[in-house]
């Protein structure tokens, strides 16, 4: 038996289930006529207590490509969230109408509070502004259709690198893989923060502090703009 | 010919019809797979005049499980109703796309005006504090599941009895049935309405109003808390 | 190959290419069935800046009727543009979603900003007070079903002719006709636009401006009431 999971950070799957994730995802883009109805009866539950239309319509554009249905809220003042209803009675609920939920919360851990007290699973589509794993896997995803694999290049991460949820959990994810090589490029207020620093010099992964672009751009396997 | 019908209180089906609706809802529940295209090219509107996320998702969801479609709003702040369309002009017009519609709305008596302008059969989905037939039905469903027929019982109602909407409904729709006996267990200040207990004595249908849950707890077949 | 056209004016098809639409339409009202799966597989999103439940849903409602799927927000409230998120910017993803898109926008030219950015062919479904094409196409369609062609009669255009958008892409729309005659009835208060009724000079177009319907009922093929 499968014992249900949820996607809560990027680093809920191990760098094998992303792997084979990521083939999934290559033979849907590659085939996608053969995913026509491969989610055909499911339903997906879009929670979304904050409005963010691209997030949301890209979960419910990849369910009803699957042939899958949706239902849900896009963003609280339009759910019973107005008049006080909790993250966990609604969750409750949404887990005897639908077979996966999407949840986007403005508050920090949110999407924890759901998954807990969740009979499906759910995947954190943004709580405030600690995790998005999606974009993160989009990220990855992205990066292994351009440079062919994920390991093996330098990256320059370009831009607000200090506030910058998505480039934050970026690392977090590239430094399980082989071969990176980090090119921090901003100014010096926008620099990456010191825990990341000091965690790259634990794990002895090369980087480098640039403030100018072109310092480095002749180095780079790949550029990414925050 | 039919004439068309509307579901306005759950009082508008007889206890003949209601056995039937129940028979049905238990056979869909029974041999889902079966009922998986009874909907197929069908349309509901659900028209939410104020956020119900639990009662709108609960009518999409099982719009969506009989294989139709769903279109509508979620609250009136992303309807026309923001700019002073009535009631009377959105149903007319909902009437042309839906092949059935469900109305909730803050104001007593919206959804007999839709359905006095409707060309298509309306289920009230709570109409301010005045009615909620969905919800009495669903009450009398899970009864009838849990006691194996509606009527030869003795049932609890215990919490607020004094403003209660759903219990109030739930006391009508159960003195059309054989051999219940009710408990009405509540501090005196959330004591059930005196005109009730007036229909109750000119029926002549036994109940017994106690403070204490354990008073009578001993004597009870089903326990309904508000 | 064909070159992607939007739908930003009732003037972006020749009087041929309506011909061809309109001929589209009856036949799909018609045999309604035979169209049931004609957008299988295909997205149509709804980008709607402001509500207009009527206007949303039967874009909607069609998509569905023709087996296509549907995605987008009901009001700018429960979007990114609650956030700062331009047009451009979401049309731009969106059209990575959907197959083709309908805009209503508060602002007039929102529509054109947006198809200037789109891979997908985008409706203006009403942008401010400027254009609202479905809108004047169902008229003419409307005028087609009733009197037989679009041509040979005498209409009369009854109410408010100086502020009615509606009215004035309607008599744009018209003058492209054979034989079309106008009776403009209204208070002088509220009388067709100079500009109108020089155009209408300039084409050589008969026309009356009255001020009581009943002066010119019986002249009447057609009554057109704002």
């Amino acid at each position: 038996m499968n014992e249900m999971r949820h996607l809560m950070t990027p680093m809920d799957f191990s760098v094998d289930e992303l792997e084979r994730l990521f083939d999934k995802a290559a033979d849907i883009e590659a085939h996608l006529q053969d995913y026509a109805h491969a989610c055909d009866g499911r339903i997906l539950a879009t929670c979304f207590y904050e409005p963010s239309t691209r997030t949301r319509l890209s979960f419910e554009t990849a369910m009803i490509r699957l042939g899958g249905r949706v239902i849900g809220f896009a963003d609280a003042s339009s759910s019973s969230a107005s008049k006080g209803e909790s993250v966990a009675d609604t969750i409750r609920v949404i887990s005897c109408f639908a077979d996966i939920c999407a949840m986007r919360h403005p508050k920090e851990g949110a999407a924890m509070v759901a998954a807990a007290r969740s009979t499906i699973p759910v995947i954190n589509a943004g709580d405030g502004g600690h995790e998005h794993p999606t974009q993160t896997l989009t990220d990855l995803l992205t990066i292994r259709s351009l440079h062919g694999r994920l390991g093996d290049f330098t990256i320059g991460l370009c831009g607000d690198l200090k506030f910058g949820r998505t480039v934050h959990s970026l690392i977090h994810a590239l430094v399980r893989y082989k071969g990176i090589r980090f090119k921090f490029i901003s100014p010096p207020e926008l620099k990456v923060p010191d825990y990341i620093i000091e965690m790259l010099k634990a794990e002895n992964i090369p980087f480098e502090e640039v403030i100018r672009l072109d310092d480095c751009l002749p180095d780079l396997d790949l550029l990414y703009m925050t």
